[in-house]
């Protein structure tokens, strides 16, 4: 049995009776484990985080956009948060056992799902787009709910599935796969804002850097200069390779690194990864991890 | 149900079909499963990795020797591993469920049974020692199978269970209790196996090096030279400092490292160590990594 994480992502964050409902119904879907759901009331958008195979992941979703479509109306919705639709985003990430293709394959099944029987128009993204154009959240979501009907007249913007045109009341849904995200910081033993900006620049992708990194400088209240990250594709550009460059960097201005620092969960995956980096080990395997192994062993049986 | 690892080193790693047999017969003992198994050429000796609960797992090192008497004799064997017997050691190790008394009391069980049943003279070790003596594998096994028909002859040798004579063509086993141990290999890059004998020395305990580290030097069938290490505990003495030592220590010849190994399994929290060593993980809790968070939502469950 494969694991995949979905997080769905949902335009109400203030009627928390409805966020509740919301909750019940992806509970309701048999193999289905809704490990964590957060409500925003500025943002108004709630985010549930749910984990389970394909199918029953796939299900829950299809349960989701039905119990949020009667109640959610886009049309009277403010929040900080920008969106263009009731069930804005659903990303399905590959935890264990699946790979990012099927989890591609799963996104687009959804999608087409989504369409076909709610008559709401999907955009797909990341992995799962459908050209370059719509990889990026931030591409598809310009110009919000409000500025969709417009949009959507432009045939650059034809969904992926369903009517050329928003659902009146649940605008568009913004469908994918993606890697897990890694926010990982790096504090530096000075309070030197300017080093911690230009770290961040060597390395961020928008400036030139490695292909998986966001990065910026801060000052922490305490006064620590902290390269903060988001790392979106931890098999690809490594937490090791990152951490080795931004110290290098540092070390150029006459900086040492304090420390690092993961926030939120981090995948396994990218904690082996970097032990086999520095310690060189050379063919090890996953499943020689104990833990691994009784897993598969359980699952075996 | 309790969860109980069982390690078997037999002296056999190049006959692959006897390997097979010995396996086979594991396998087939109900409510016992078969975690891993390695077998190394040059040491001529293979490991088995198994779990399961008290009883299944003593059925199963019966089977194993029943199984692996008739196929080894130790009169003909050459490797570079030590050894003193056919089924050479038997280590039985706490996972969940079971504490160190359990193992303990298991390993005397089996050693019992062993010698009743096969004749052959057993030795307890680790935690389940009969006296601080018999501690440690390295001073049973000195002298190793050629030598063990005189040593038995010392009163102070008398095994724990079974006749205080070698079996003809298995000779003797040692059984016991004890923590999870890695074994960790180091490759040099160079042949130079008097830098690996030395390298070996300097870290490990008997001779003045780290409190949990079993270490010797040896040359592998291409020529690498090769520091062979087992790490009795890795909380207290970590990989990422056995590493960095062996790395300073190969320079201080001009040699340097190529690369290193973990034979058949470890634990995840080893890996973890290793990762927030080098990382300079600050403030890190384990239930941070994704997957450990997924178990605990399944025992919540």
């Amino acid at each position: 049995m494969a694991i995949i994480e979905c997080i769905p992502n949902v335009s109400e964050g203030r009627r928390l009776e409805v966020v509740d409902a919301l909750a019940d119904a992806i509970r309701a879907v048999p193999g289905v484990r809704l490990l964590d759901r957060s409500s925003d009331g500025a943002h108004n958008r709630s985010v549930f985080t749910l984990v389970g195979d394909a199918a029953p992941l796939q299900a829950a979703v299809l349960a989701l956009f039905d119990a949020a479509l009667p109640r959610l109306d886009l049309r009277s919705h403010q929040g900080e948060h920008p969106r263009v639709g009731a069930v804005d985003v659903v990303p399905f990430v590959p935890i264990e056992g699946a790979t990012m293709a099927d989890c591609v394959a799963l996104a687009r099944e959804t999608g087409a799902a989504v369409a076909a029987r709610f008559g709401v128009p999907v955009y797909l993204y990341e992995e799962a787009a459908s050209n370059p154009a719509r990889r990026n959240l931030e591409d598809i979501r310009r110009g919000e709910f409000e500025g969709l009907a417009g949009r959507m007249a432009d045939p650059a913007w034809t969904p992926d599935f369903g009517p050329a045109a928003p659902h009146p009341s649940a605008g568009a849904s913004v469908i994918g796969a993606r890697m897990p995200l890694i926010a990982y910081n790096i504090n530096l033993a000075s309070d030197r804002l300017d080093v911690a900006r230009k770290i961040a620049a060597a390395i961020r992708f928008s400036s030139g850097g490695y292909r998986f990194v966001k990065a910026m400088g801060v000052r922490l209240e305490n006064g620590t200069a902290q390269v903060s990250m988001n790392l979106t594709n931890y098999e690809k550009t490594p937490i090791a390779r990152v951490f080795e460059t931004v110290k290098r960097e540092a070390a150029r201005y006459g900086v040492a690194v304090l420390e690092s620092e993961i926030v939120g969960l981090v995948p396994a995956a990218a904690l082996r990864q970097a032990a086999e980096y520095y310690l060189q080990l050379d063919r090890f395997a996953p499943d020689q991890v104990l833990e691994t192994k009784l897993r598969q062993a359980d699952r075996a049986e």
